[in-house]
């Protein structure tokens, strides 16, 4: 069985949860926090970041959330999420790698600093200068995922991939910690209650962090 | 004809250009400084980011260097460069993961924004202390890069991969703008130096950003 080192508002084990929930693949969860910084999860992965993924039987670590979406989506072939042409696929990654790296450089990651780590390492009142300037950030994505699904039904084109994954995967954790406001974004609010409903999507959203709480509307597909 | 946006200095375009020379495919490099924010260019990506790639008559356009190589390593043959078993693909996006990101973060990124940005684009003086800290982040990387080398013949395994090509990207940027000491680190050096005497690496080791100098060893693969 494999299991998968995460907390439950890290937005790259929530890209790994939503891709294996799809594909139909059993895992144990394993709660981690990266930032304490433990010695047996820095043997692990040197880099100290969830998720991270290990199957014993197999002797299989797998590590980075793209390399492990990848590595399931050559060995799974239930429901392919990279797909399409050559041009398609180079599409679903672009779209995922913005979420991974832009959206999360720009909204989740001071999101989480603030909210999160503040609250529970540093003991210390978040930045509000910070906060504001994430959700604005926020804003300016959504308007360019607005002007995405105006053209398509899907973030990279006709079927759902891994780009809407990874992008929902992002946008649920800035929802939770009440980064998010949806006025004004029909398209992504469509787009984001569909996924809200799908099976693979349930689990994640019941979960809570200690402390932290969620707006009262988080879970709800109807929002 | 494949058209290369990108600058010098861009550690991301020099991975795809070395993935690009292995495999034998052709372009033309145009010249793009993303800091100056033209319009064309975040017309053509709105993340504002190289490398951006063309090819007009197909009417395909590619970005996020990942998202290149992925589609390169796709559709041509020569040289498979994520290769192996599904968990050896696995090993070899994780350190290409690694590289893009976390020595990019600690490493390249302040220097870039030290050495290159605060003299074209501030007309700043560096800052000292951001730029030991660089230093002293590729000294512990490196020792990292050592270990693995005493292992394995190249970063990732038995054979040389793209996780290999984007490590001596981000070096190779690193190195320009004199962030690297490579005292106590023989098996990177060792490594580097095979590298650097490829024909994939050479023309980018000729080239030069305006004002800003490397050092004199820079180009030598005996060094």
């Amino acid at each position: 069985m494999w299991r998968l080192y995460q907390f439950p508002l890290c937005p790259f084990s929530r890209k790994v949860r939503l891709l294996l929930g799809e594909k139909g693949v059993a895992y144990d969860l394993i709660r981690e926090s990266p930032w304490e910084g433990q010695d047996a999860f820095l043997d692990l992965n040197p880099a100290g970041q969830t998720p991270v993924m290990v199957e014993e039987e197999k002797g299989v670590v797998l590590i980075d959330s793209q390399a492990i979406c990848e590595y399931f989506e050559e060995t799974v072939e239930k429901l392919p999420l990279i797909n399409g042409s050559a041009a398609g696929r180079a599409e679903v990654r672009r779209l995922t790698a913005w979420a991974d790296q832009i959206f999360y450089r720009d909204v989740v990651a001071p999101l989480l600093e603030e909210r999160m780590k503040k609250r529970l390492v540093h003991r210390a009142p978040p930045d509000g200068g910070r906060l504001r300037e994430a959700m604005r950030n926020a804003n300016t994505h959504m308007d360019y995922m607005d002007y995405l699904l105006d053209h398509r039904s899907w973030l990279a084109g006709g079927t759902m991939s891994l780009a809407d994954i990874a992008v929902a995967a992002q946008l649920s954790v800035a929802d939770y910690l009440g980064g998010i406001d949806w006025a004004g974004h029909e398209p992504v609010k469509r787009w984001y209650s569909a996924l809200k409903s799908r099976p693979s999507f349930r689990p994640l959203l019941s979960e809570r962090m200690e402390v932290i709480m969620p707006p009262d509307y988080y879970e709800k597909p109807d929002f």
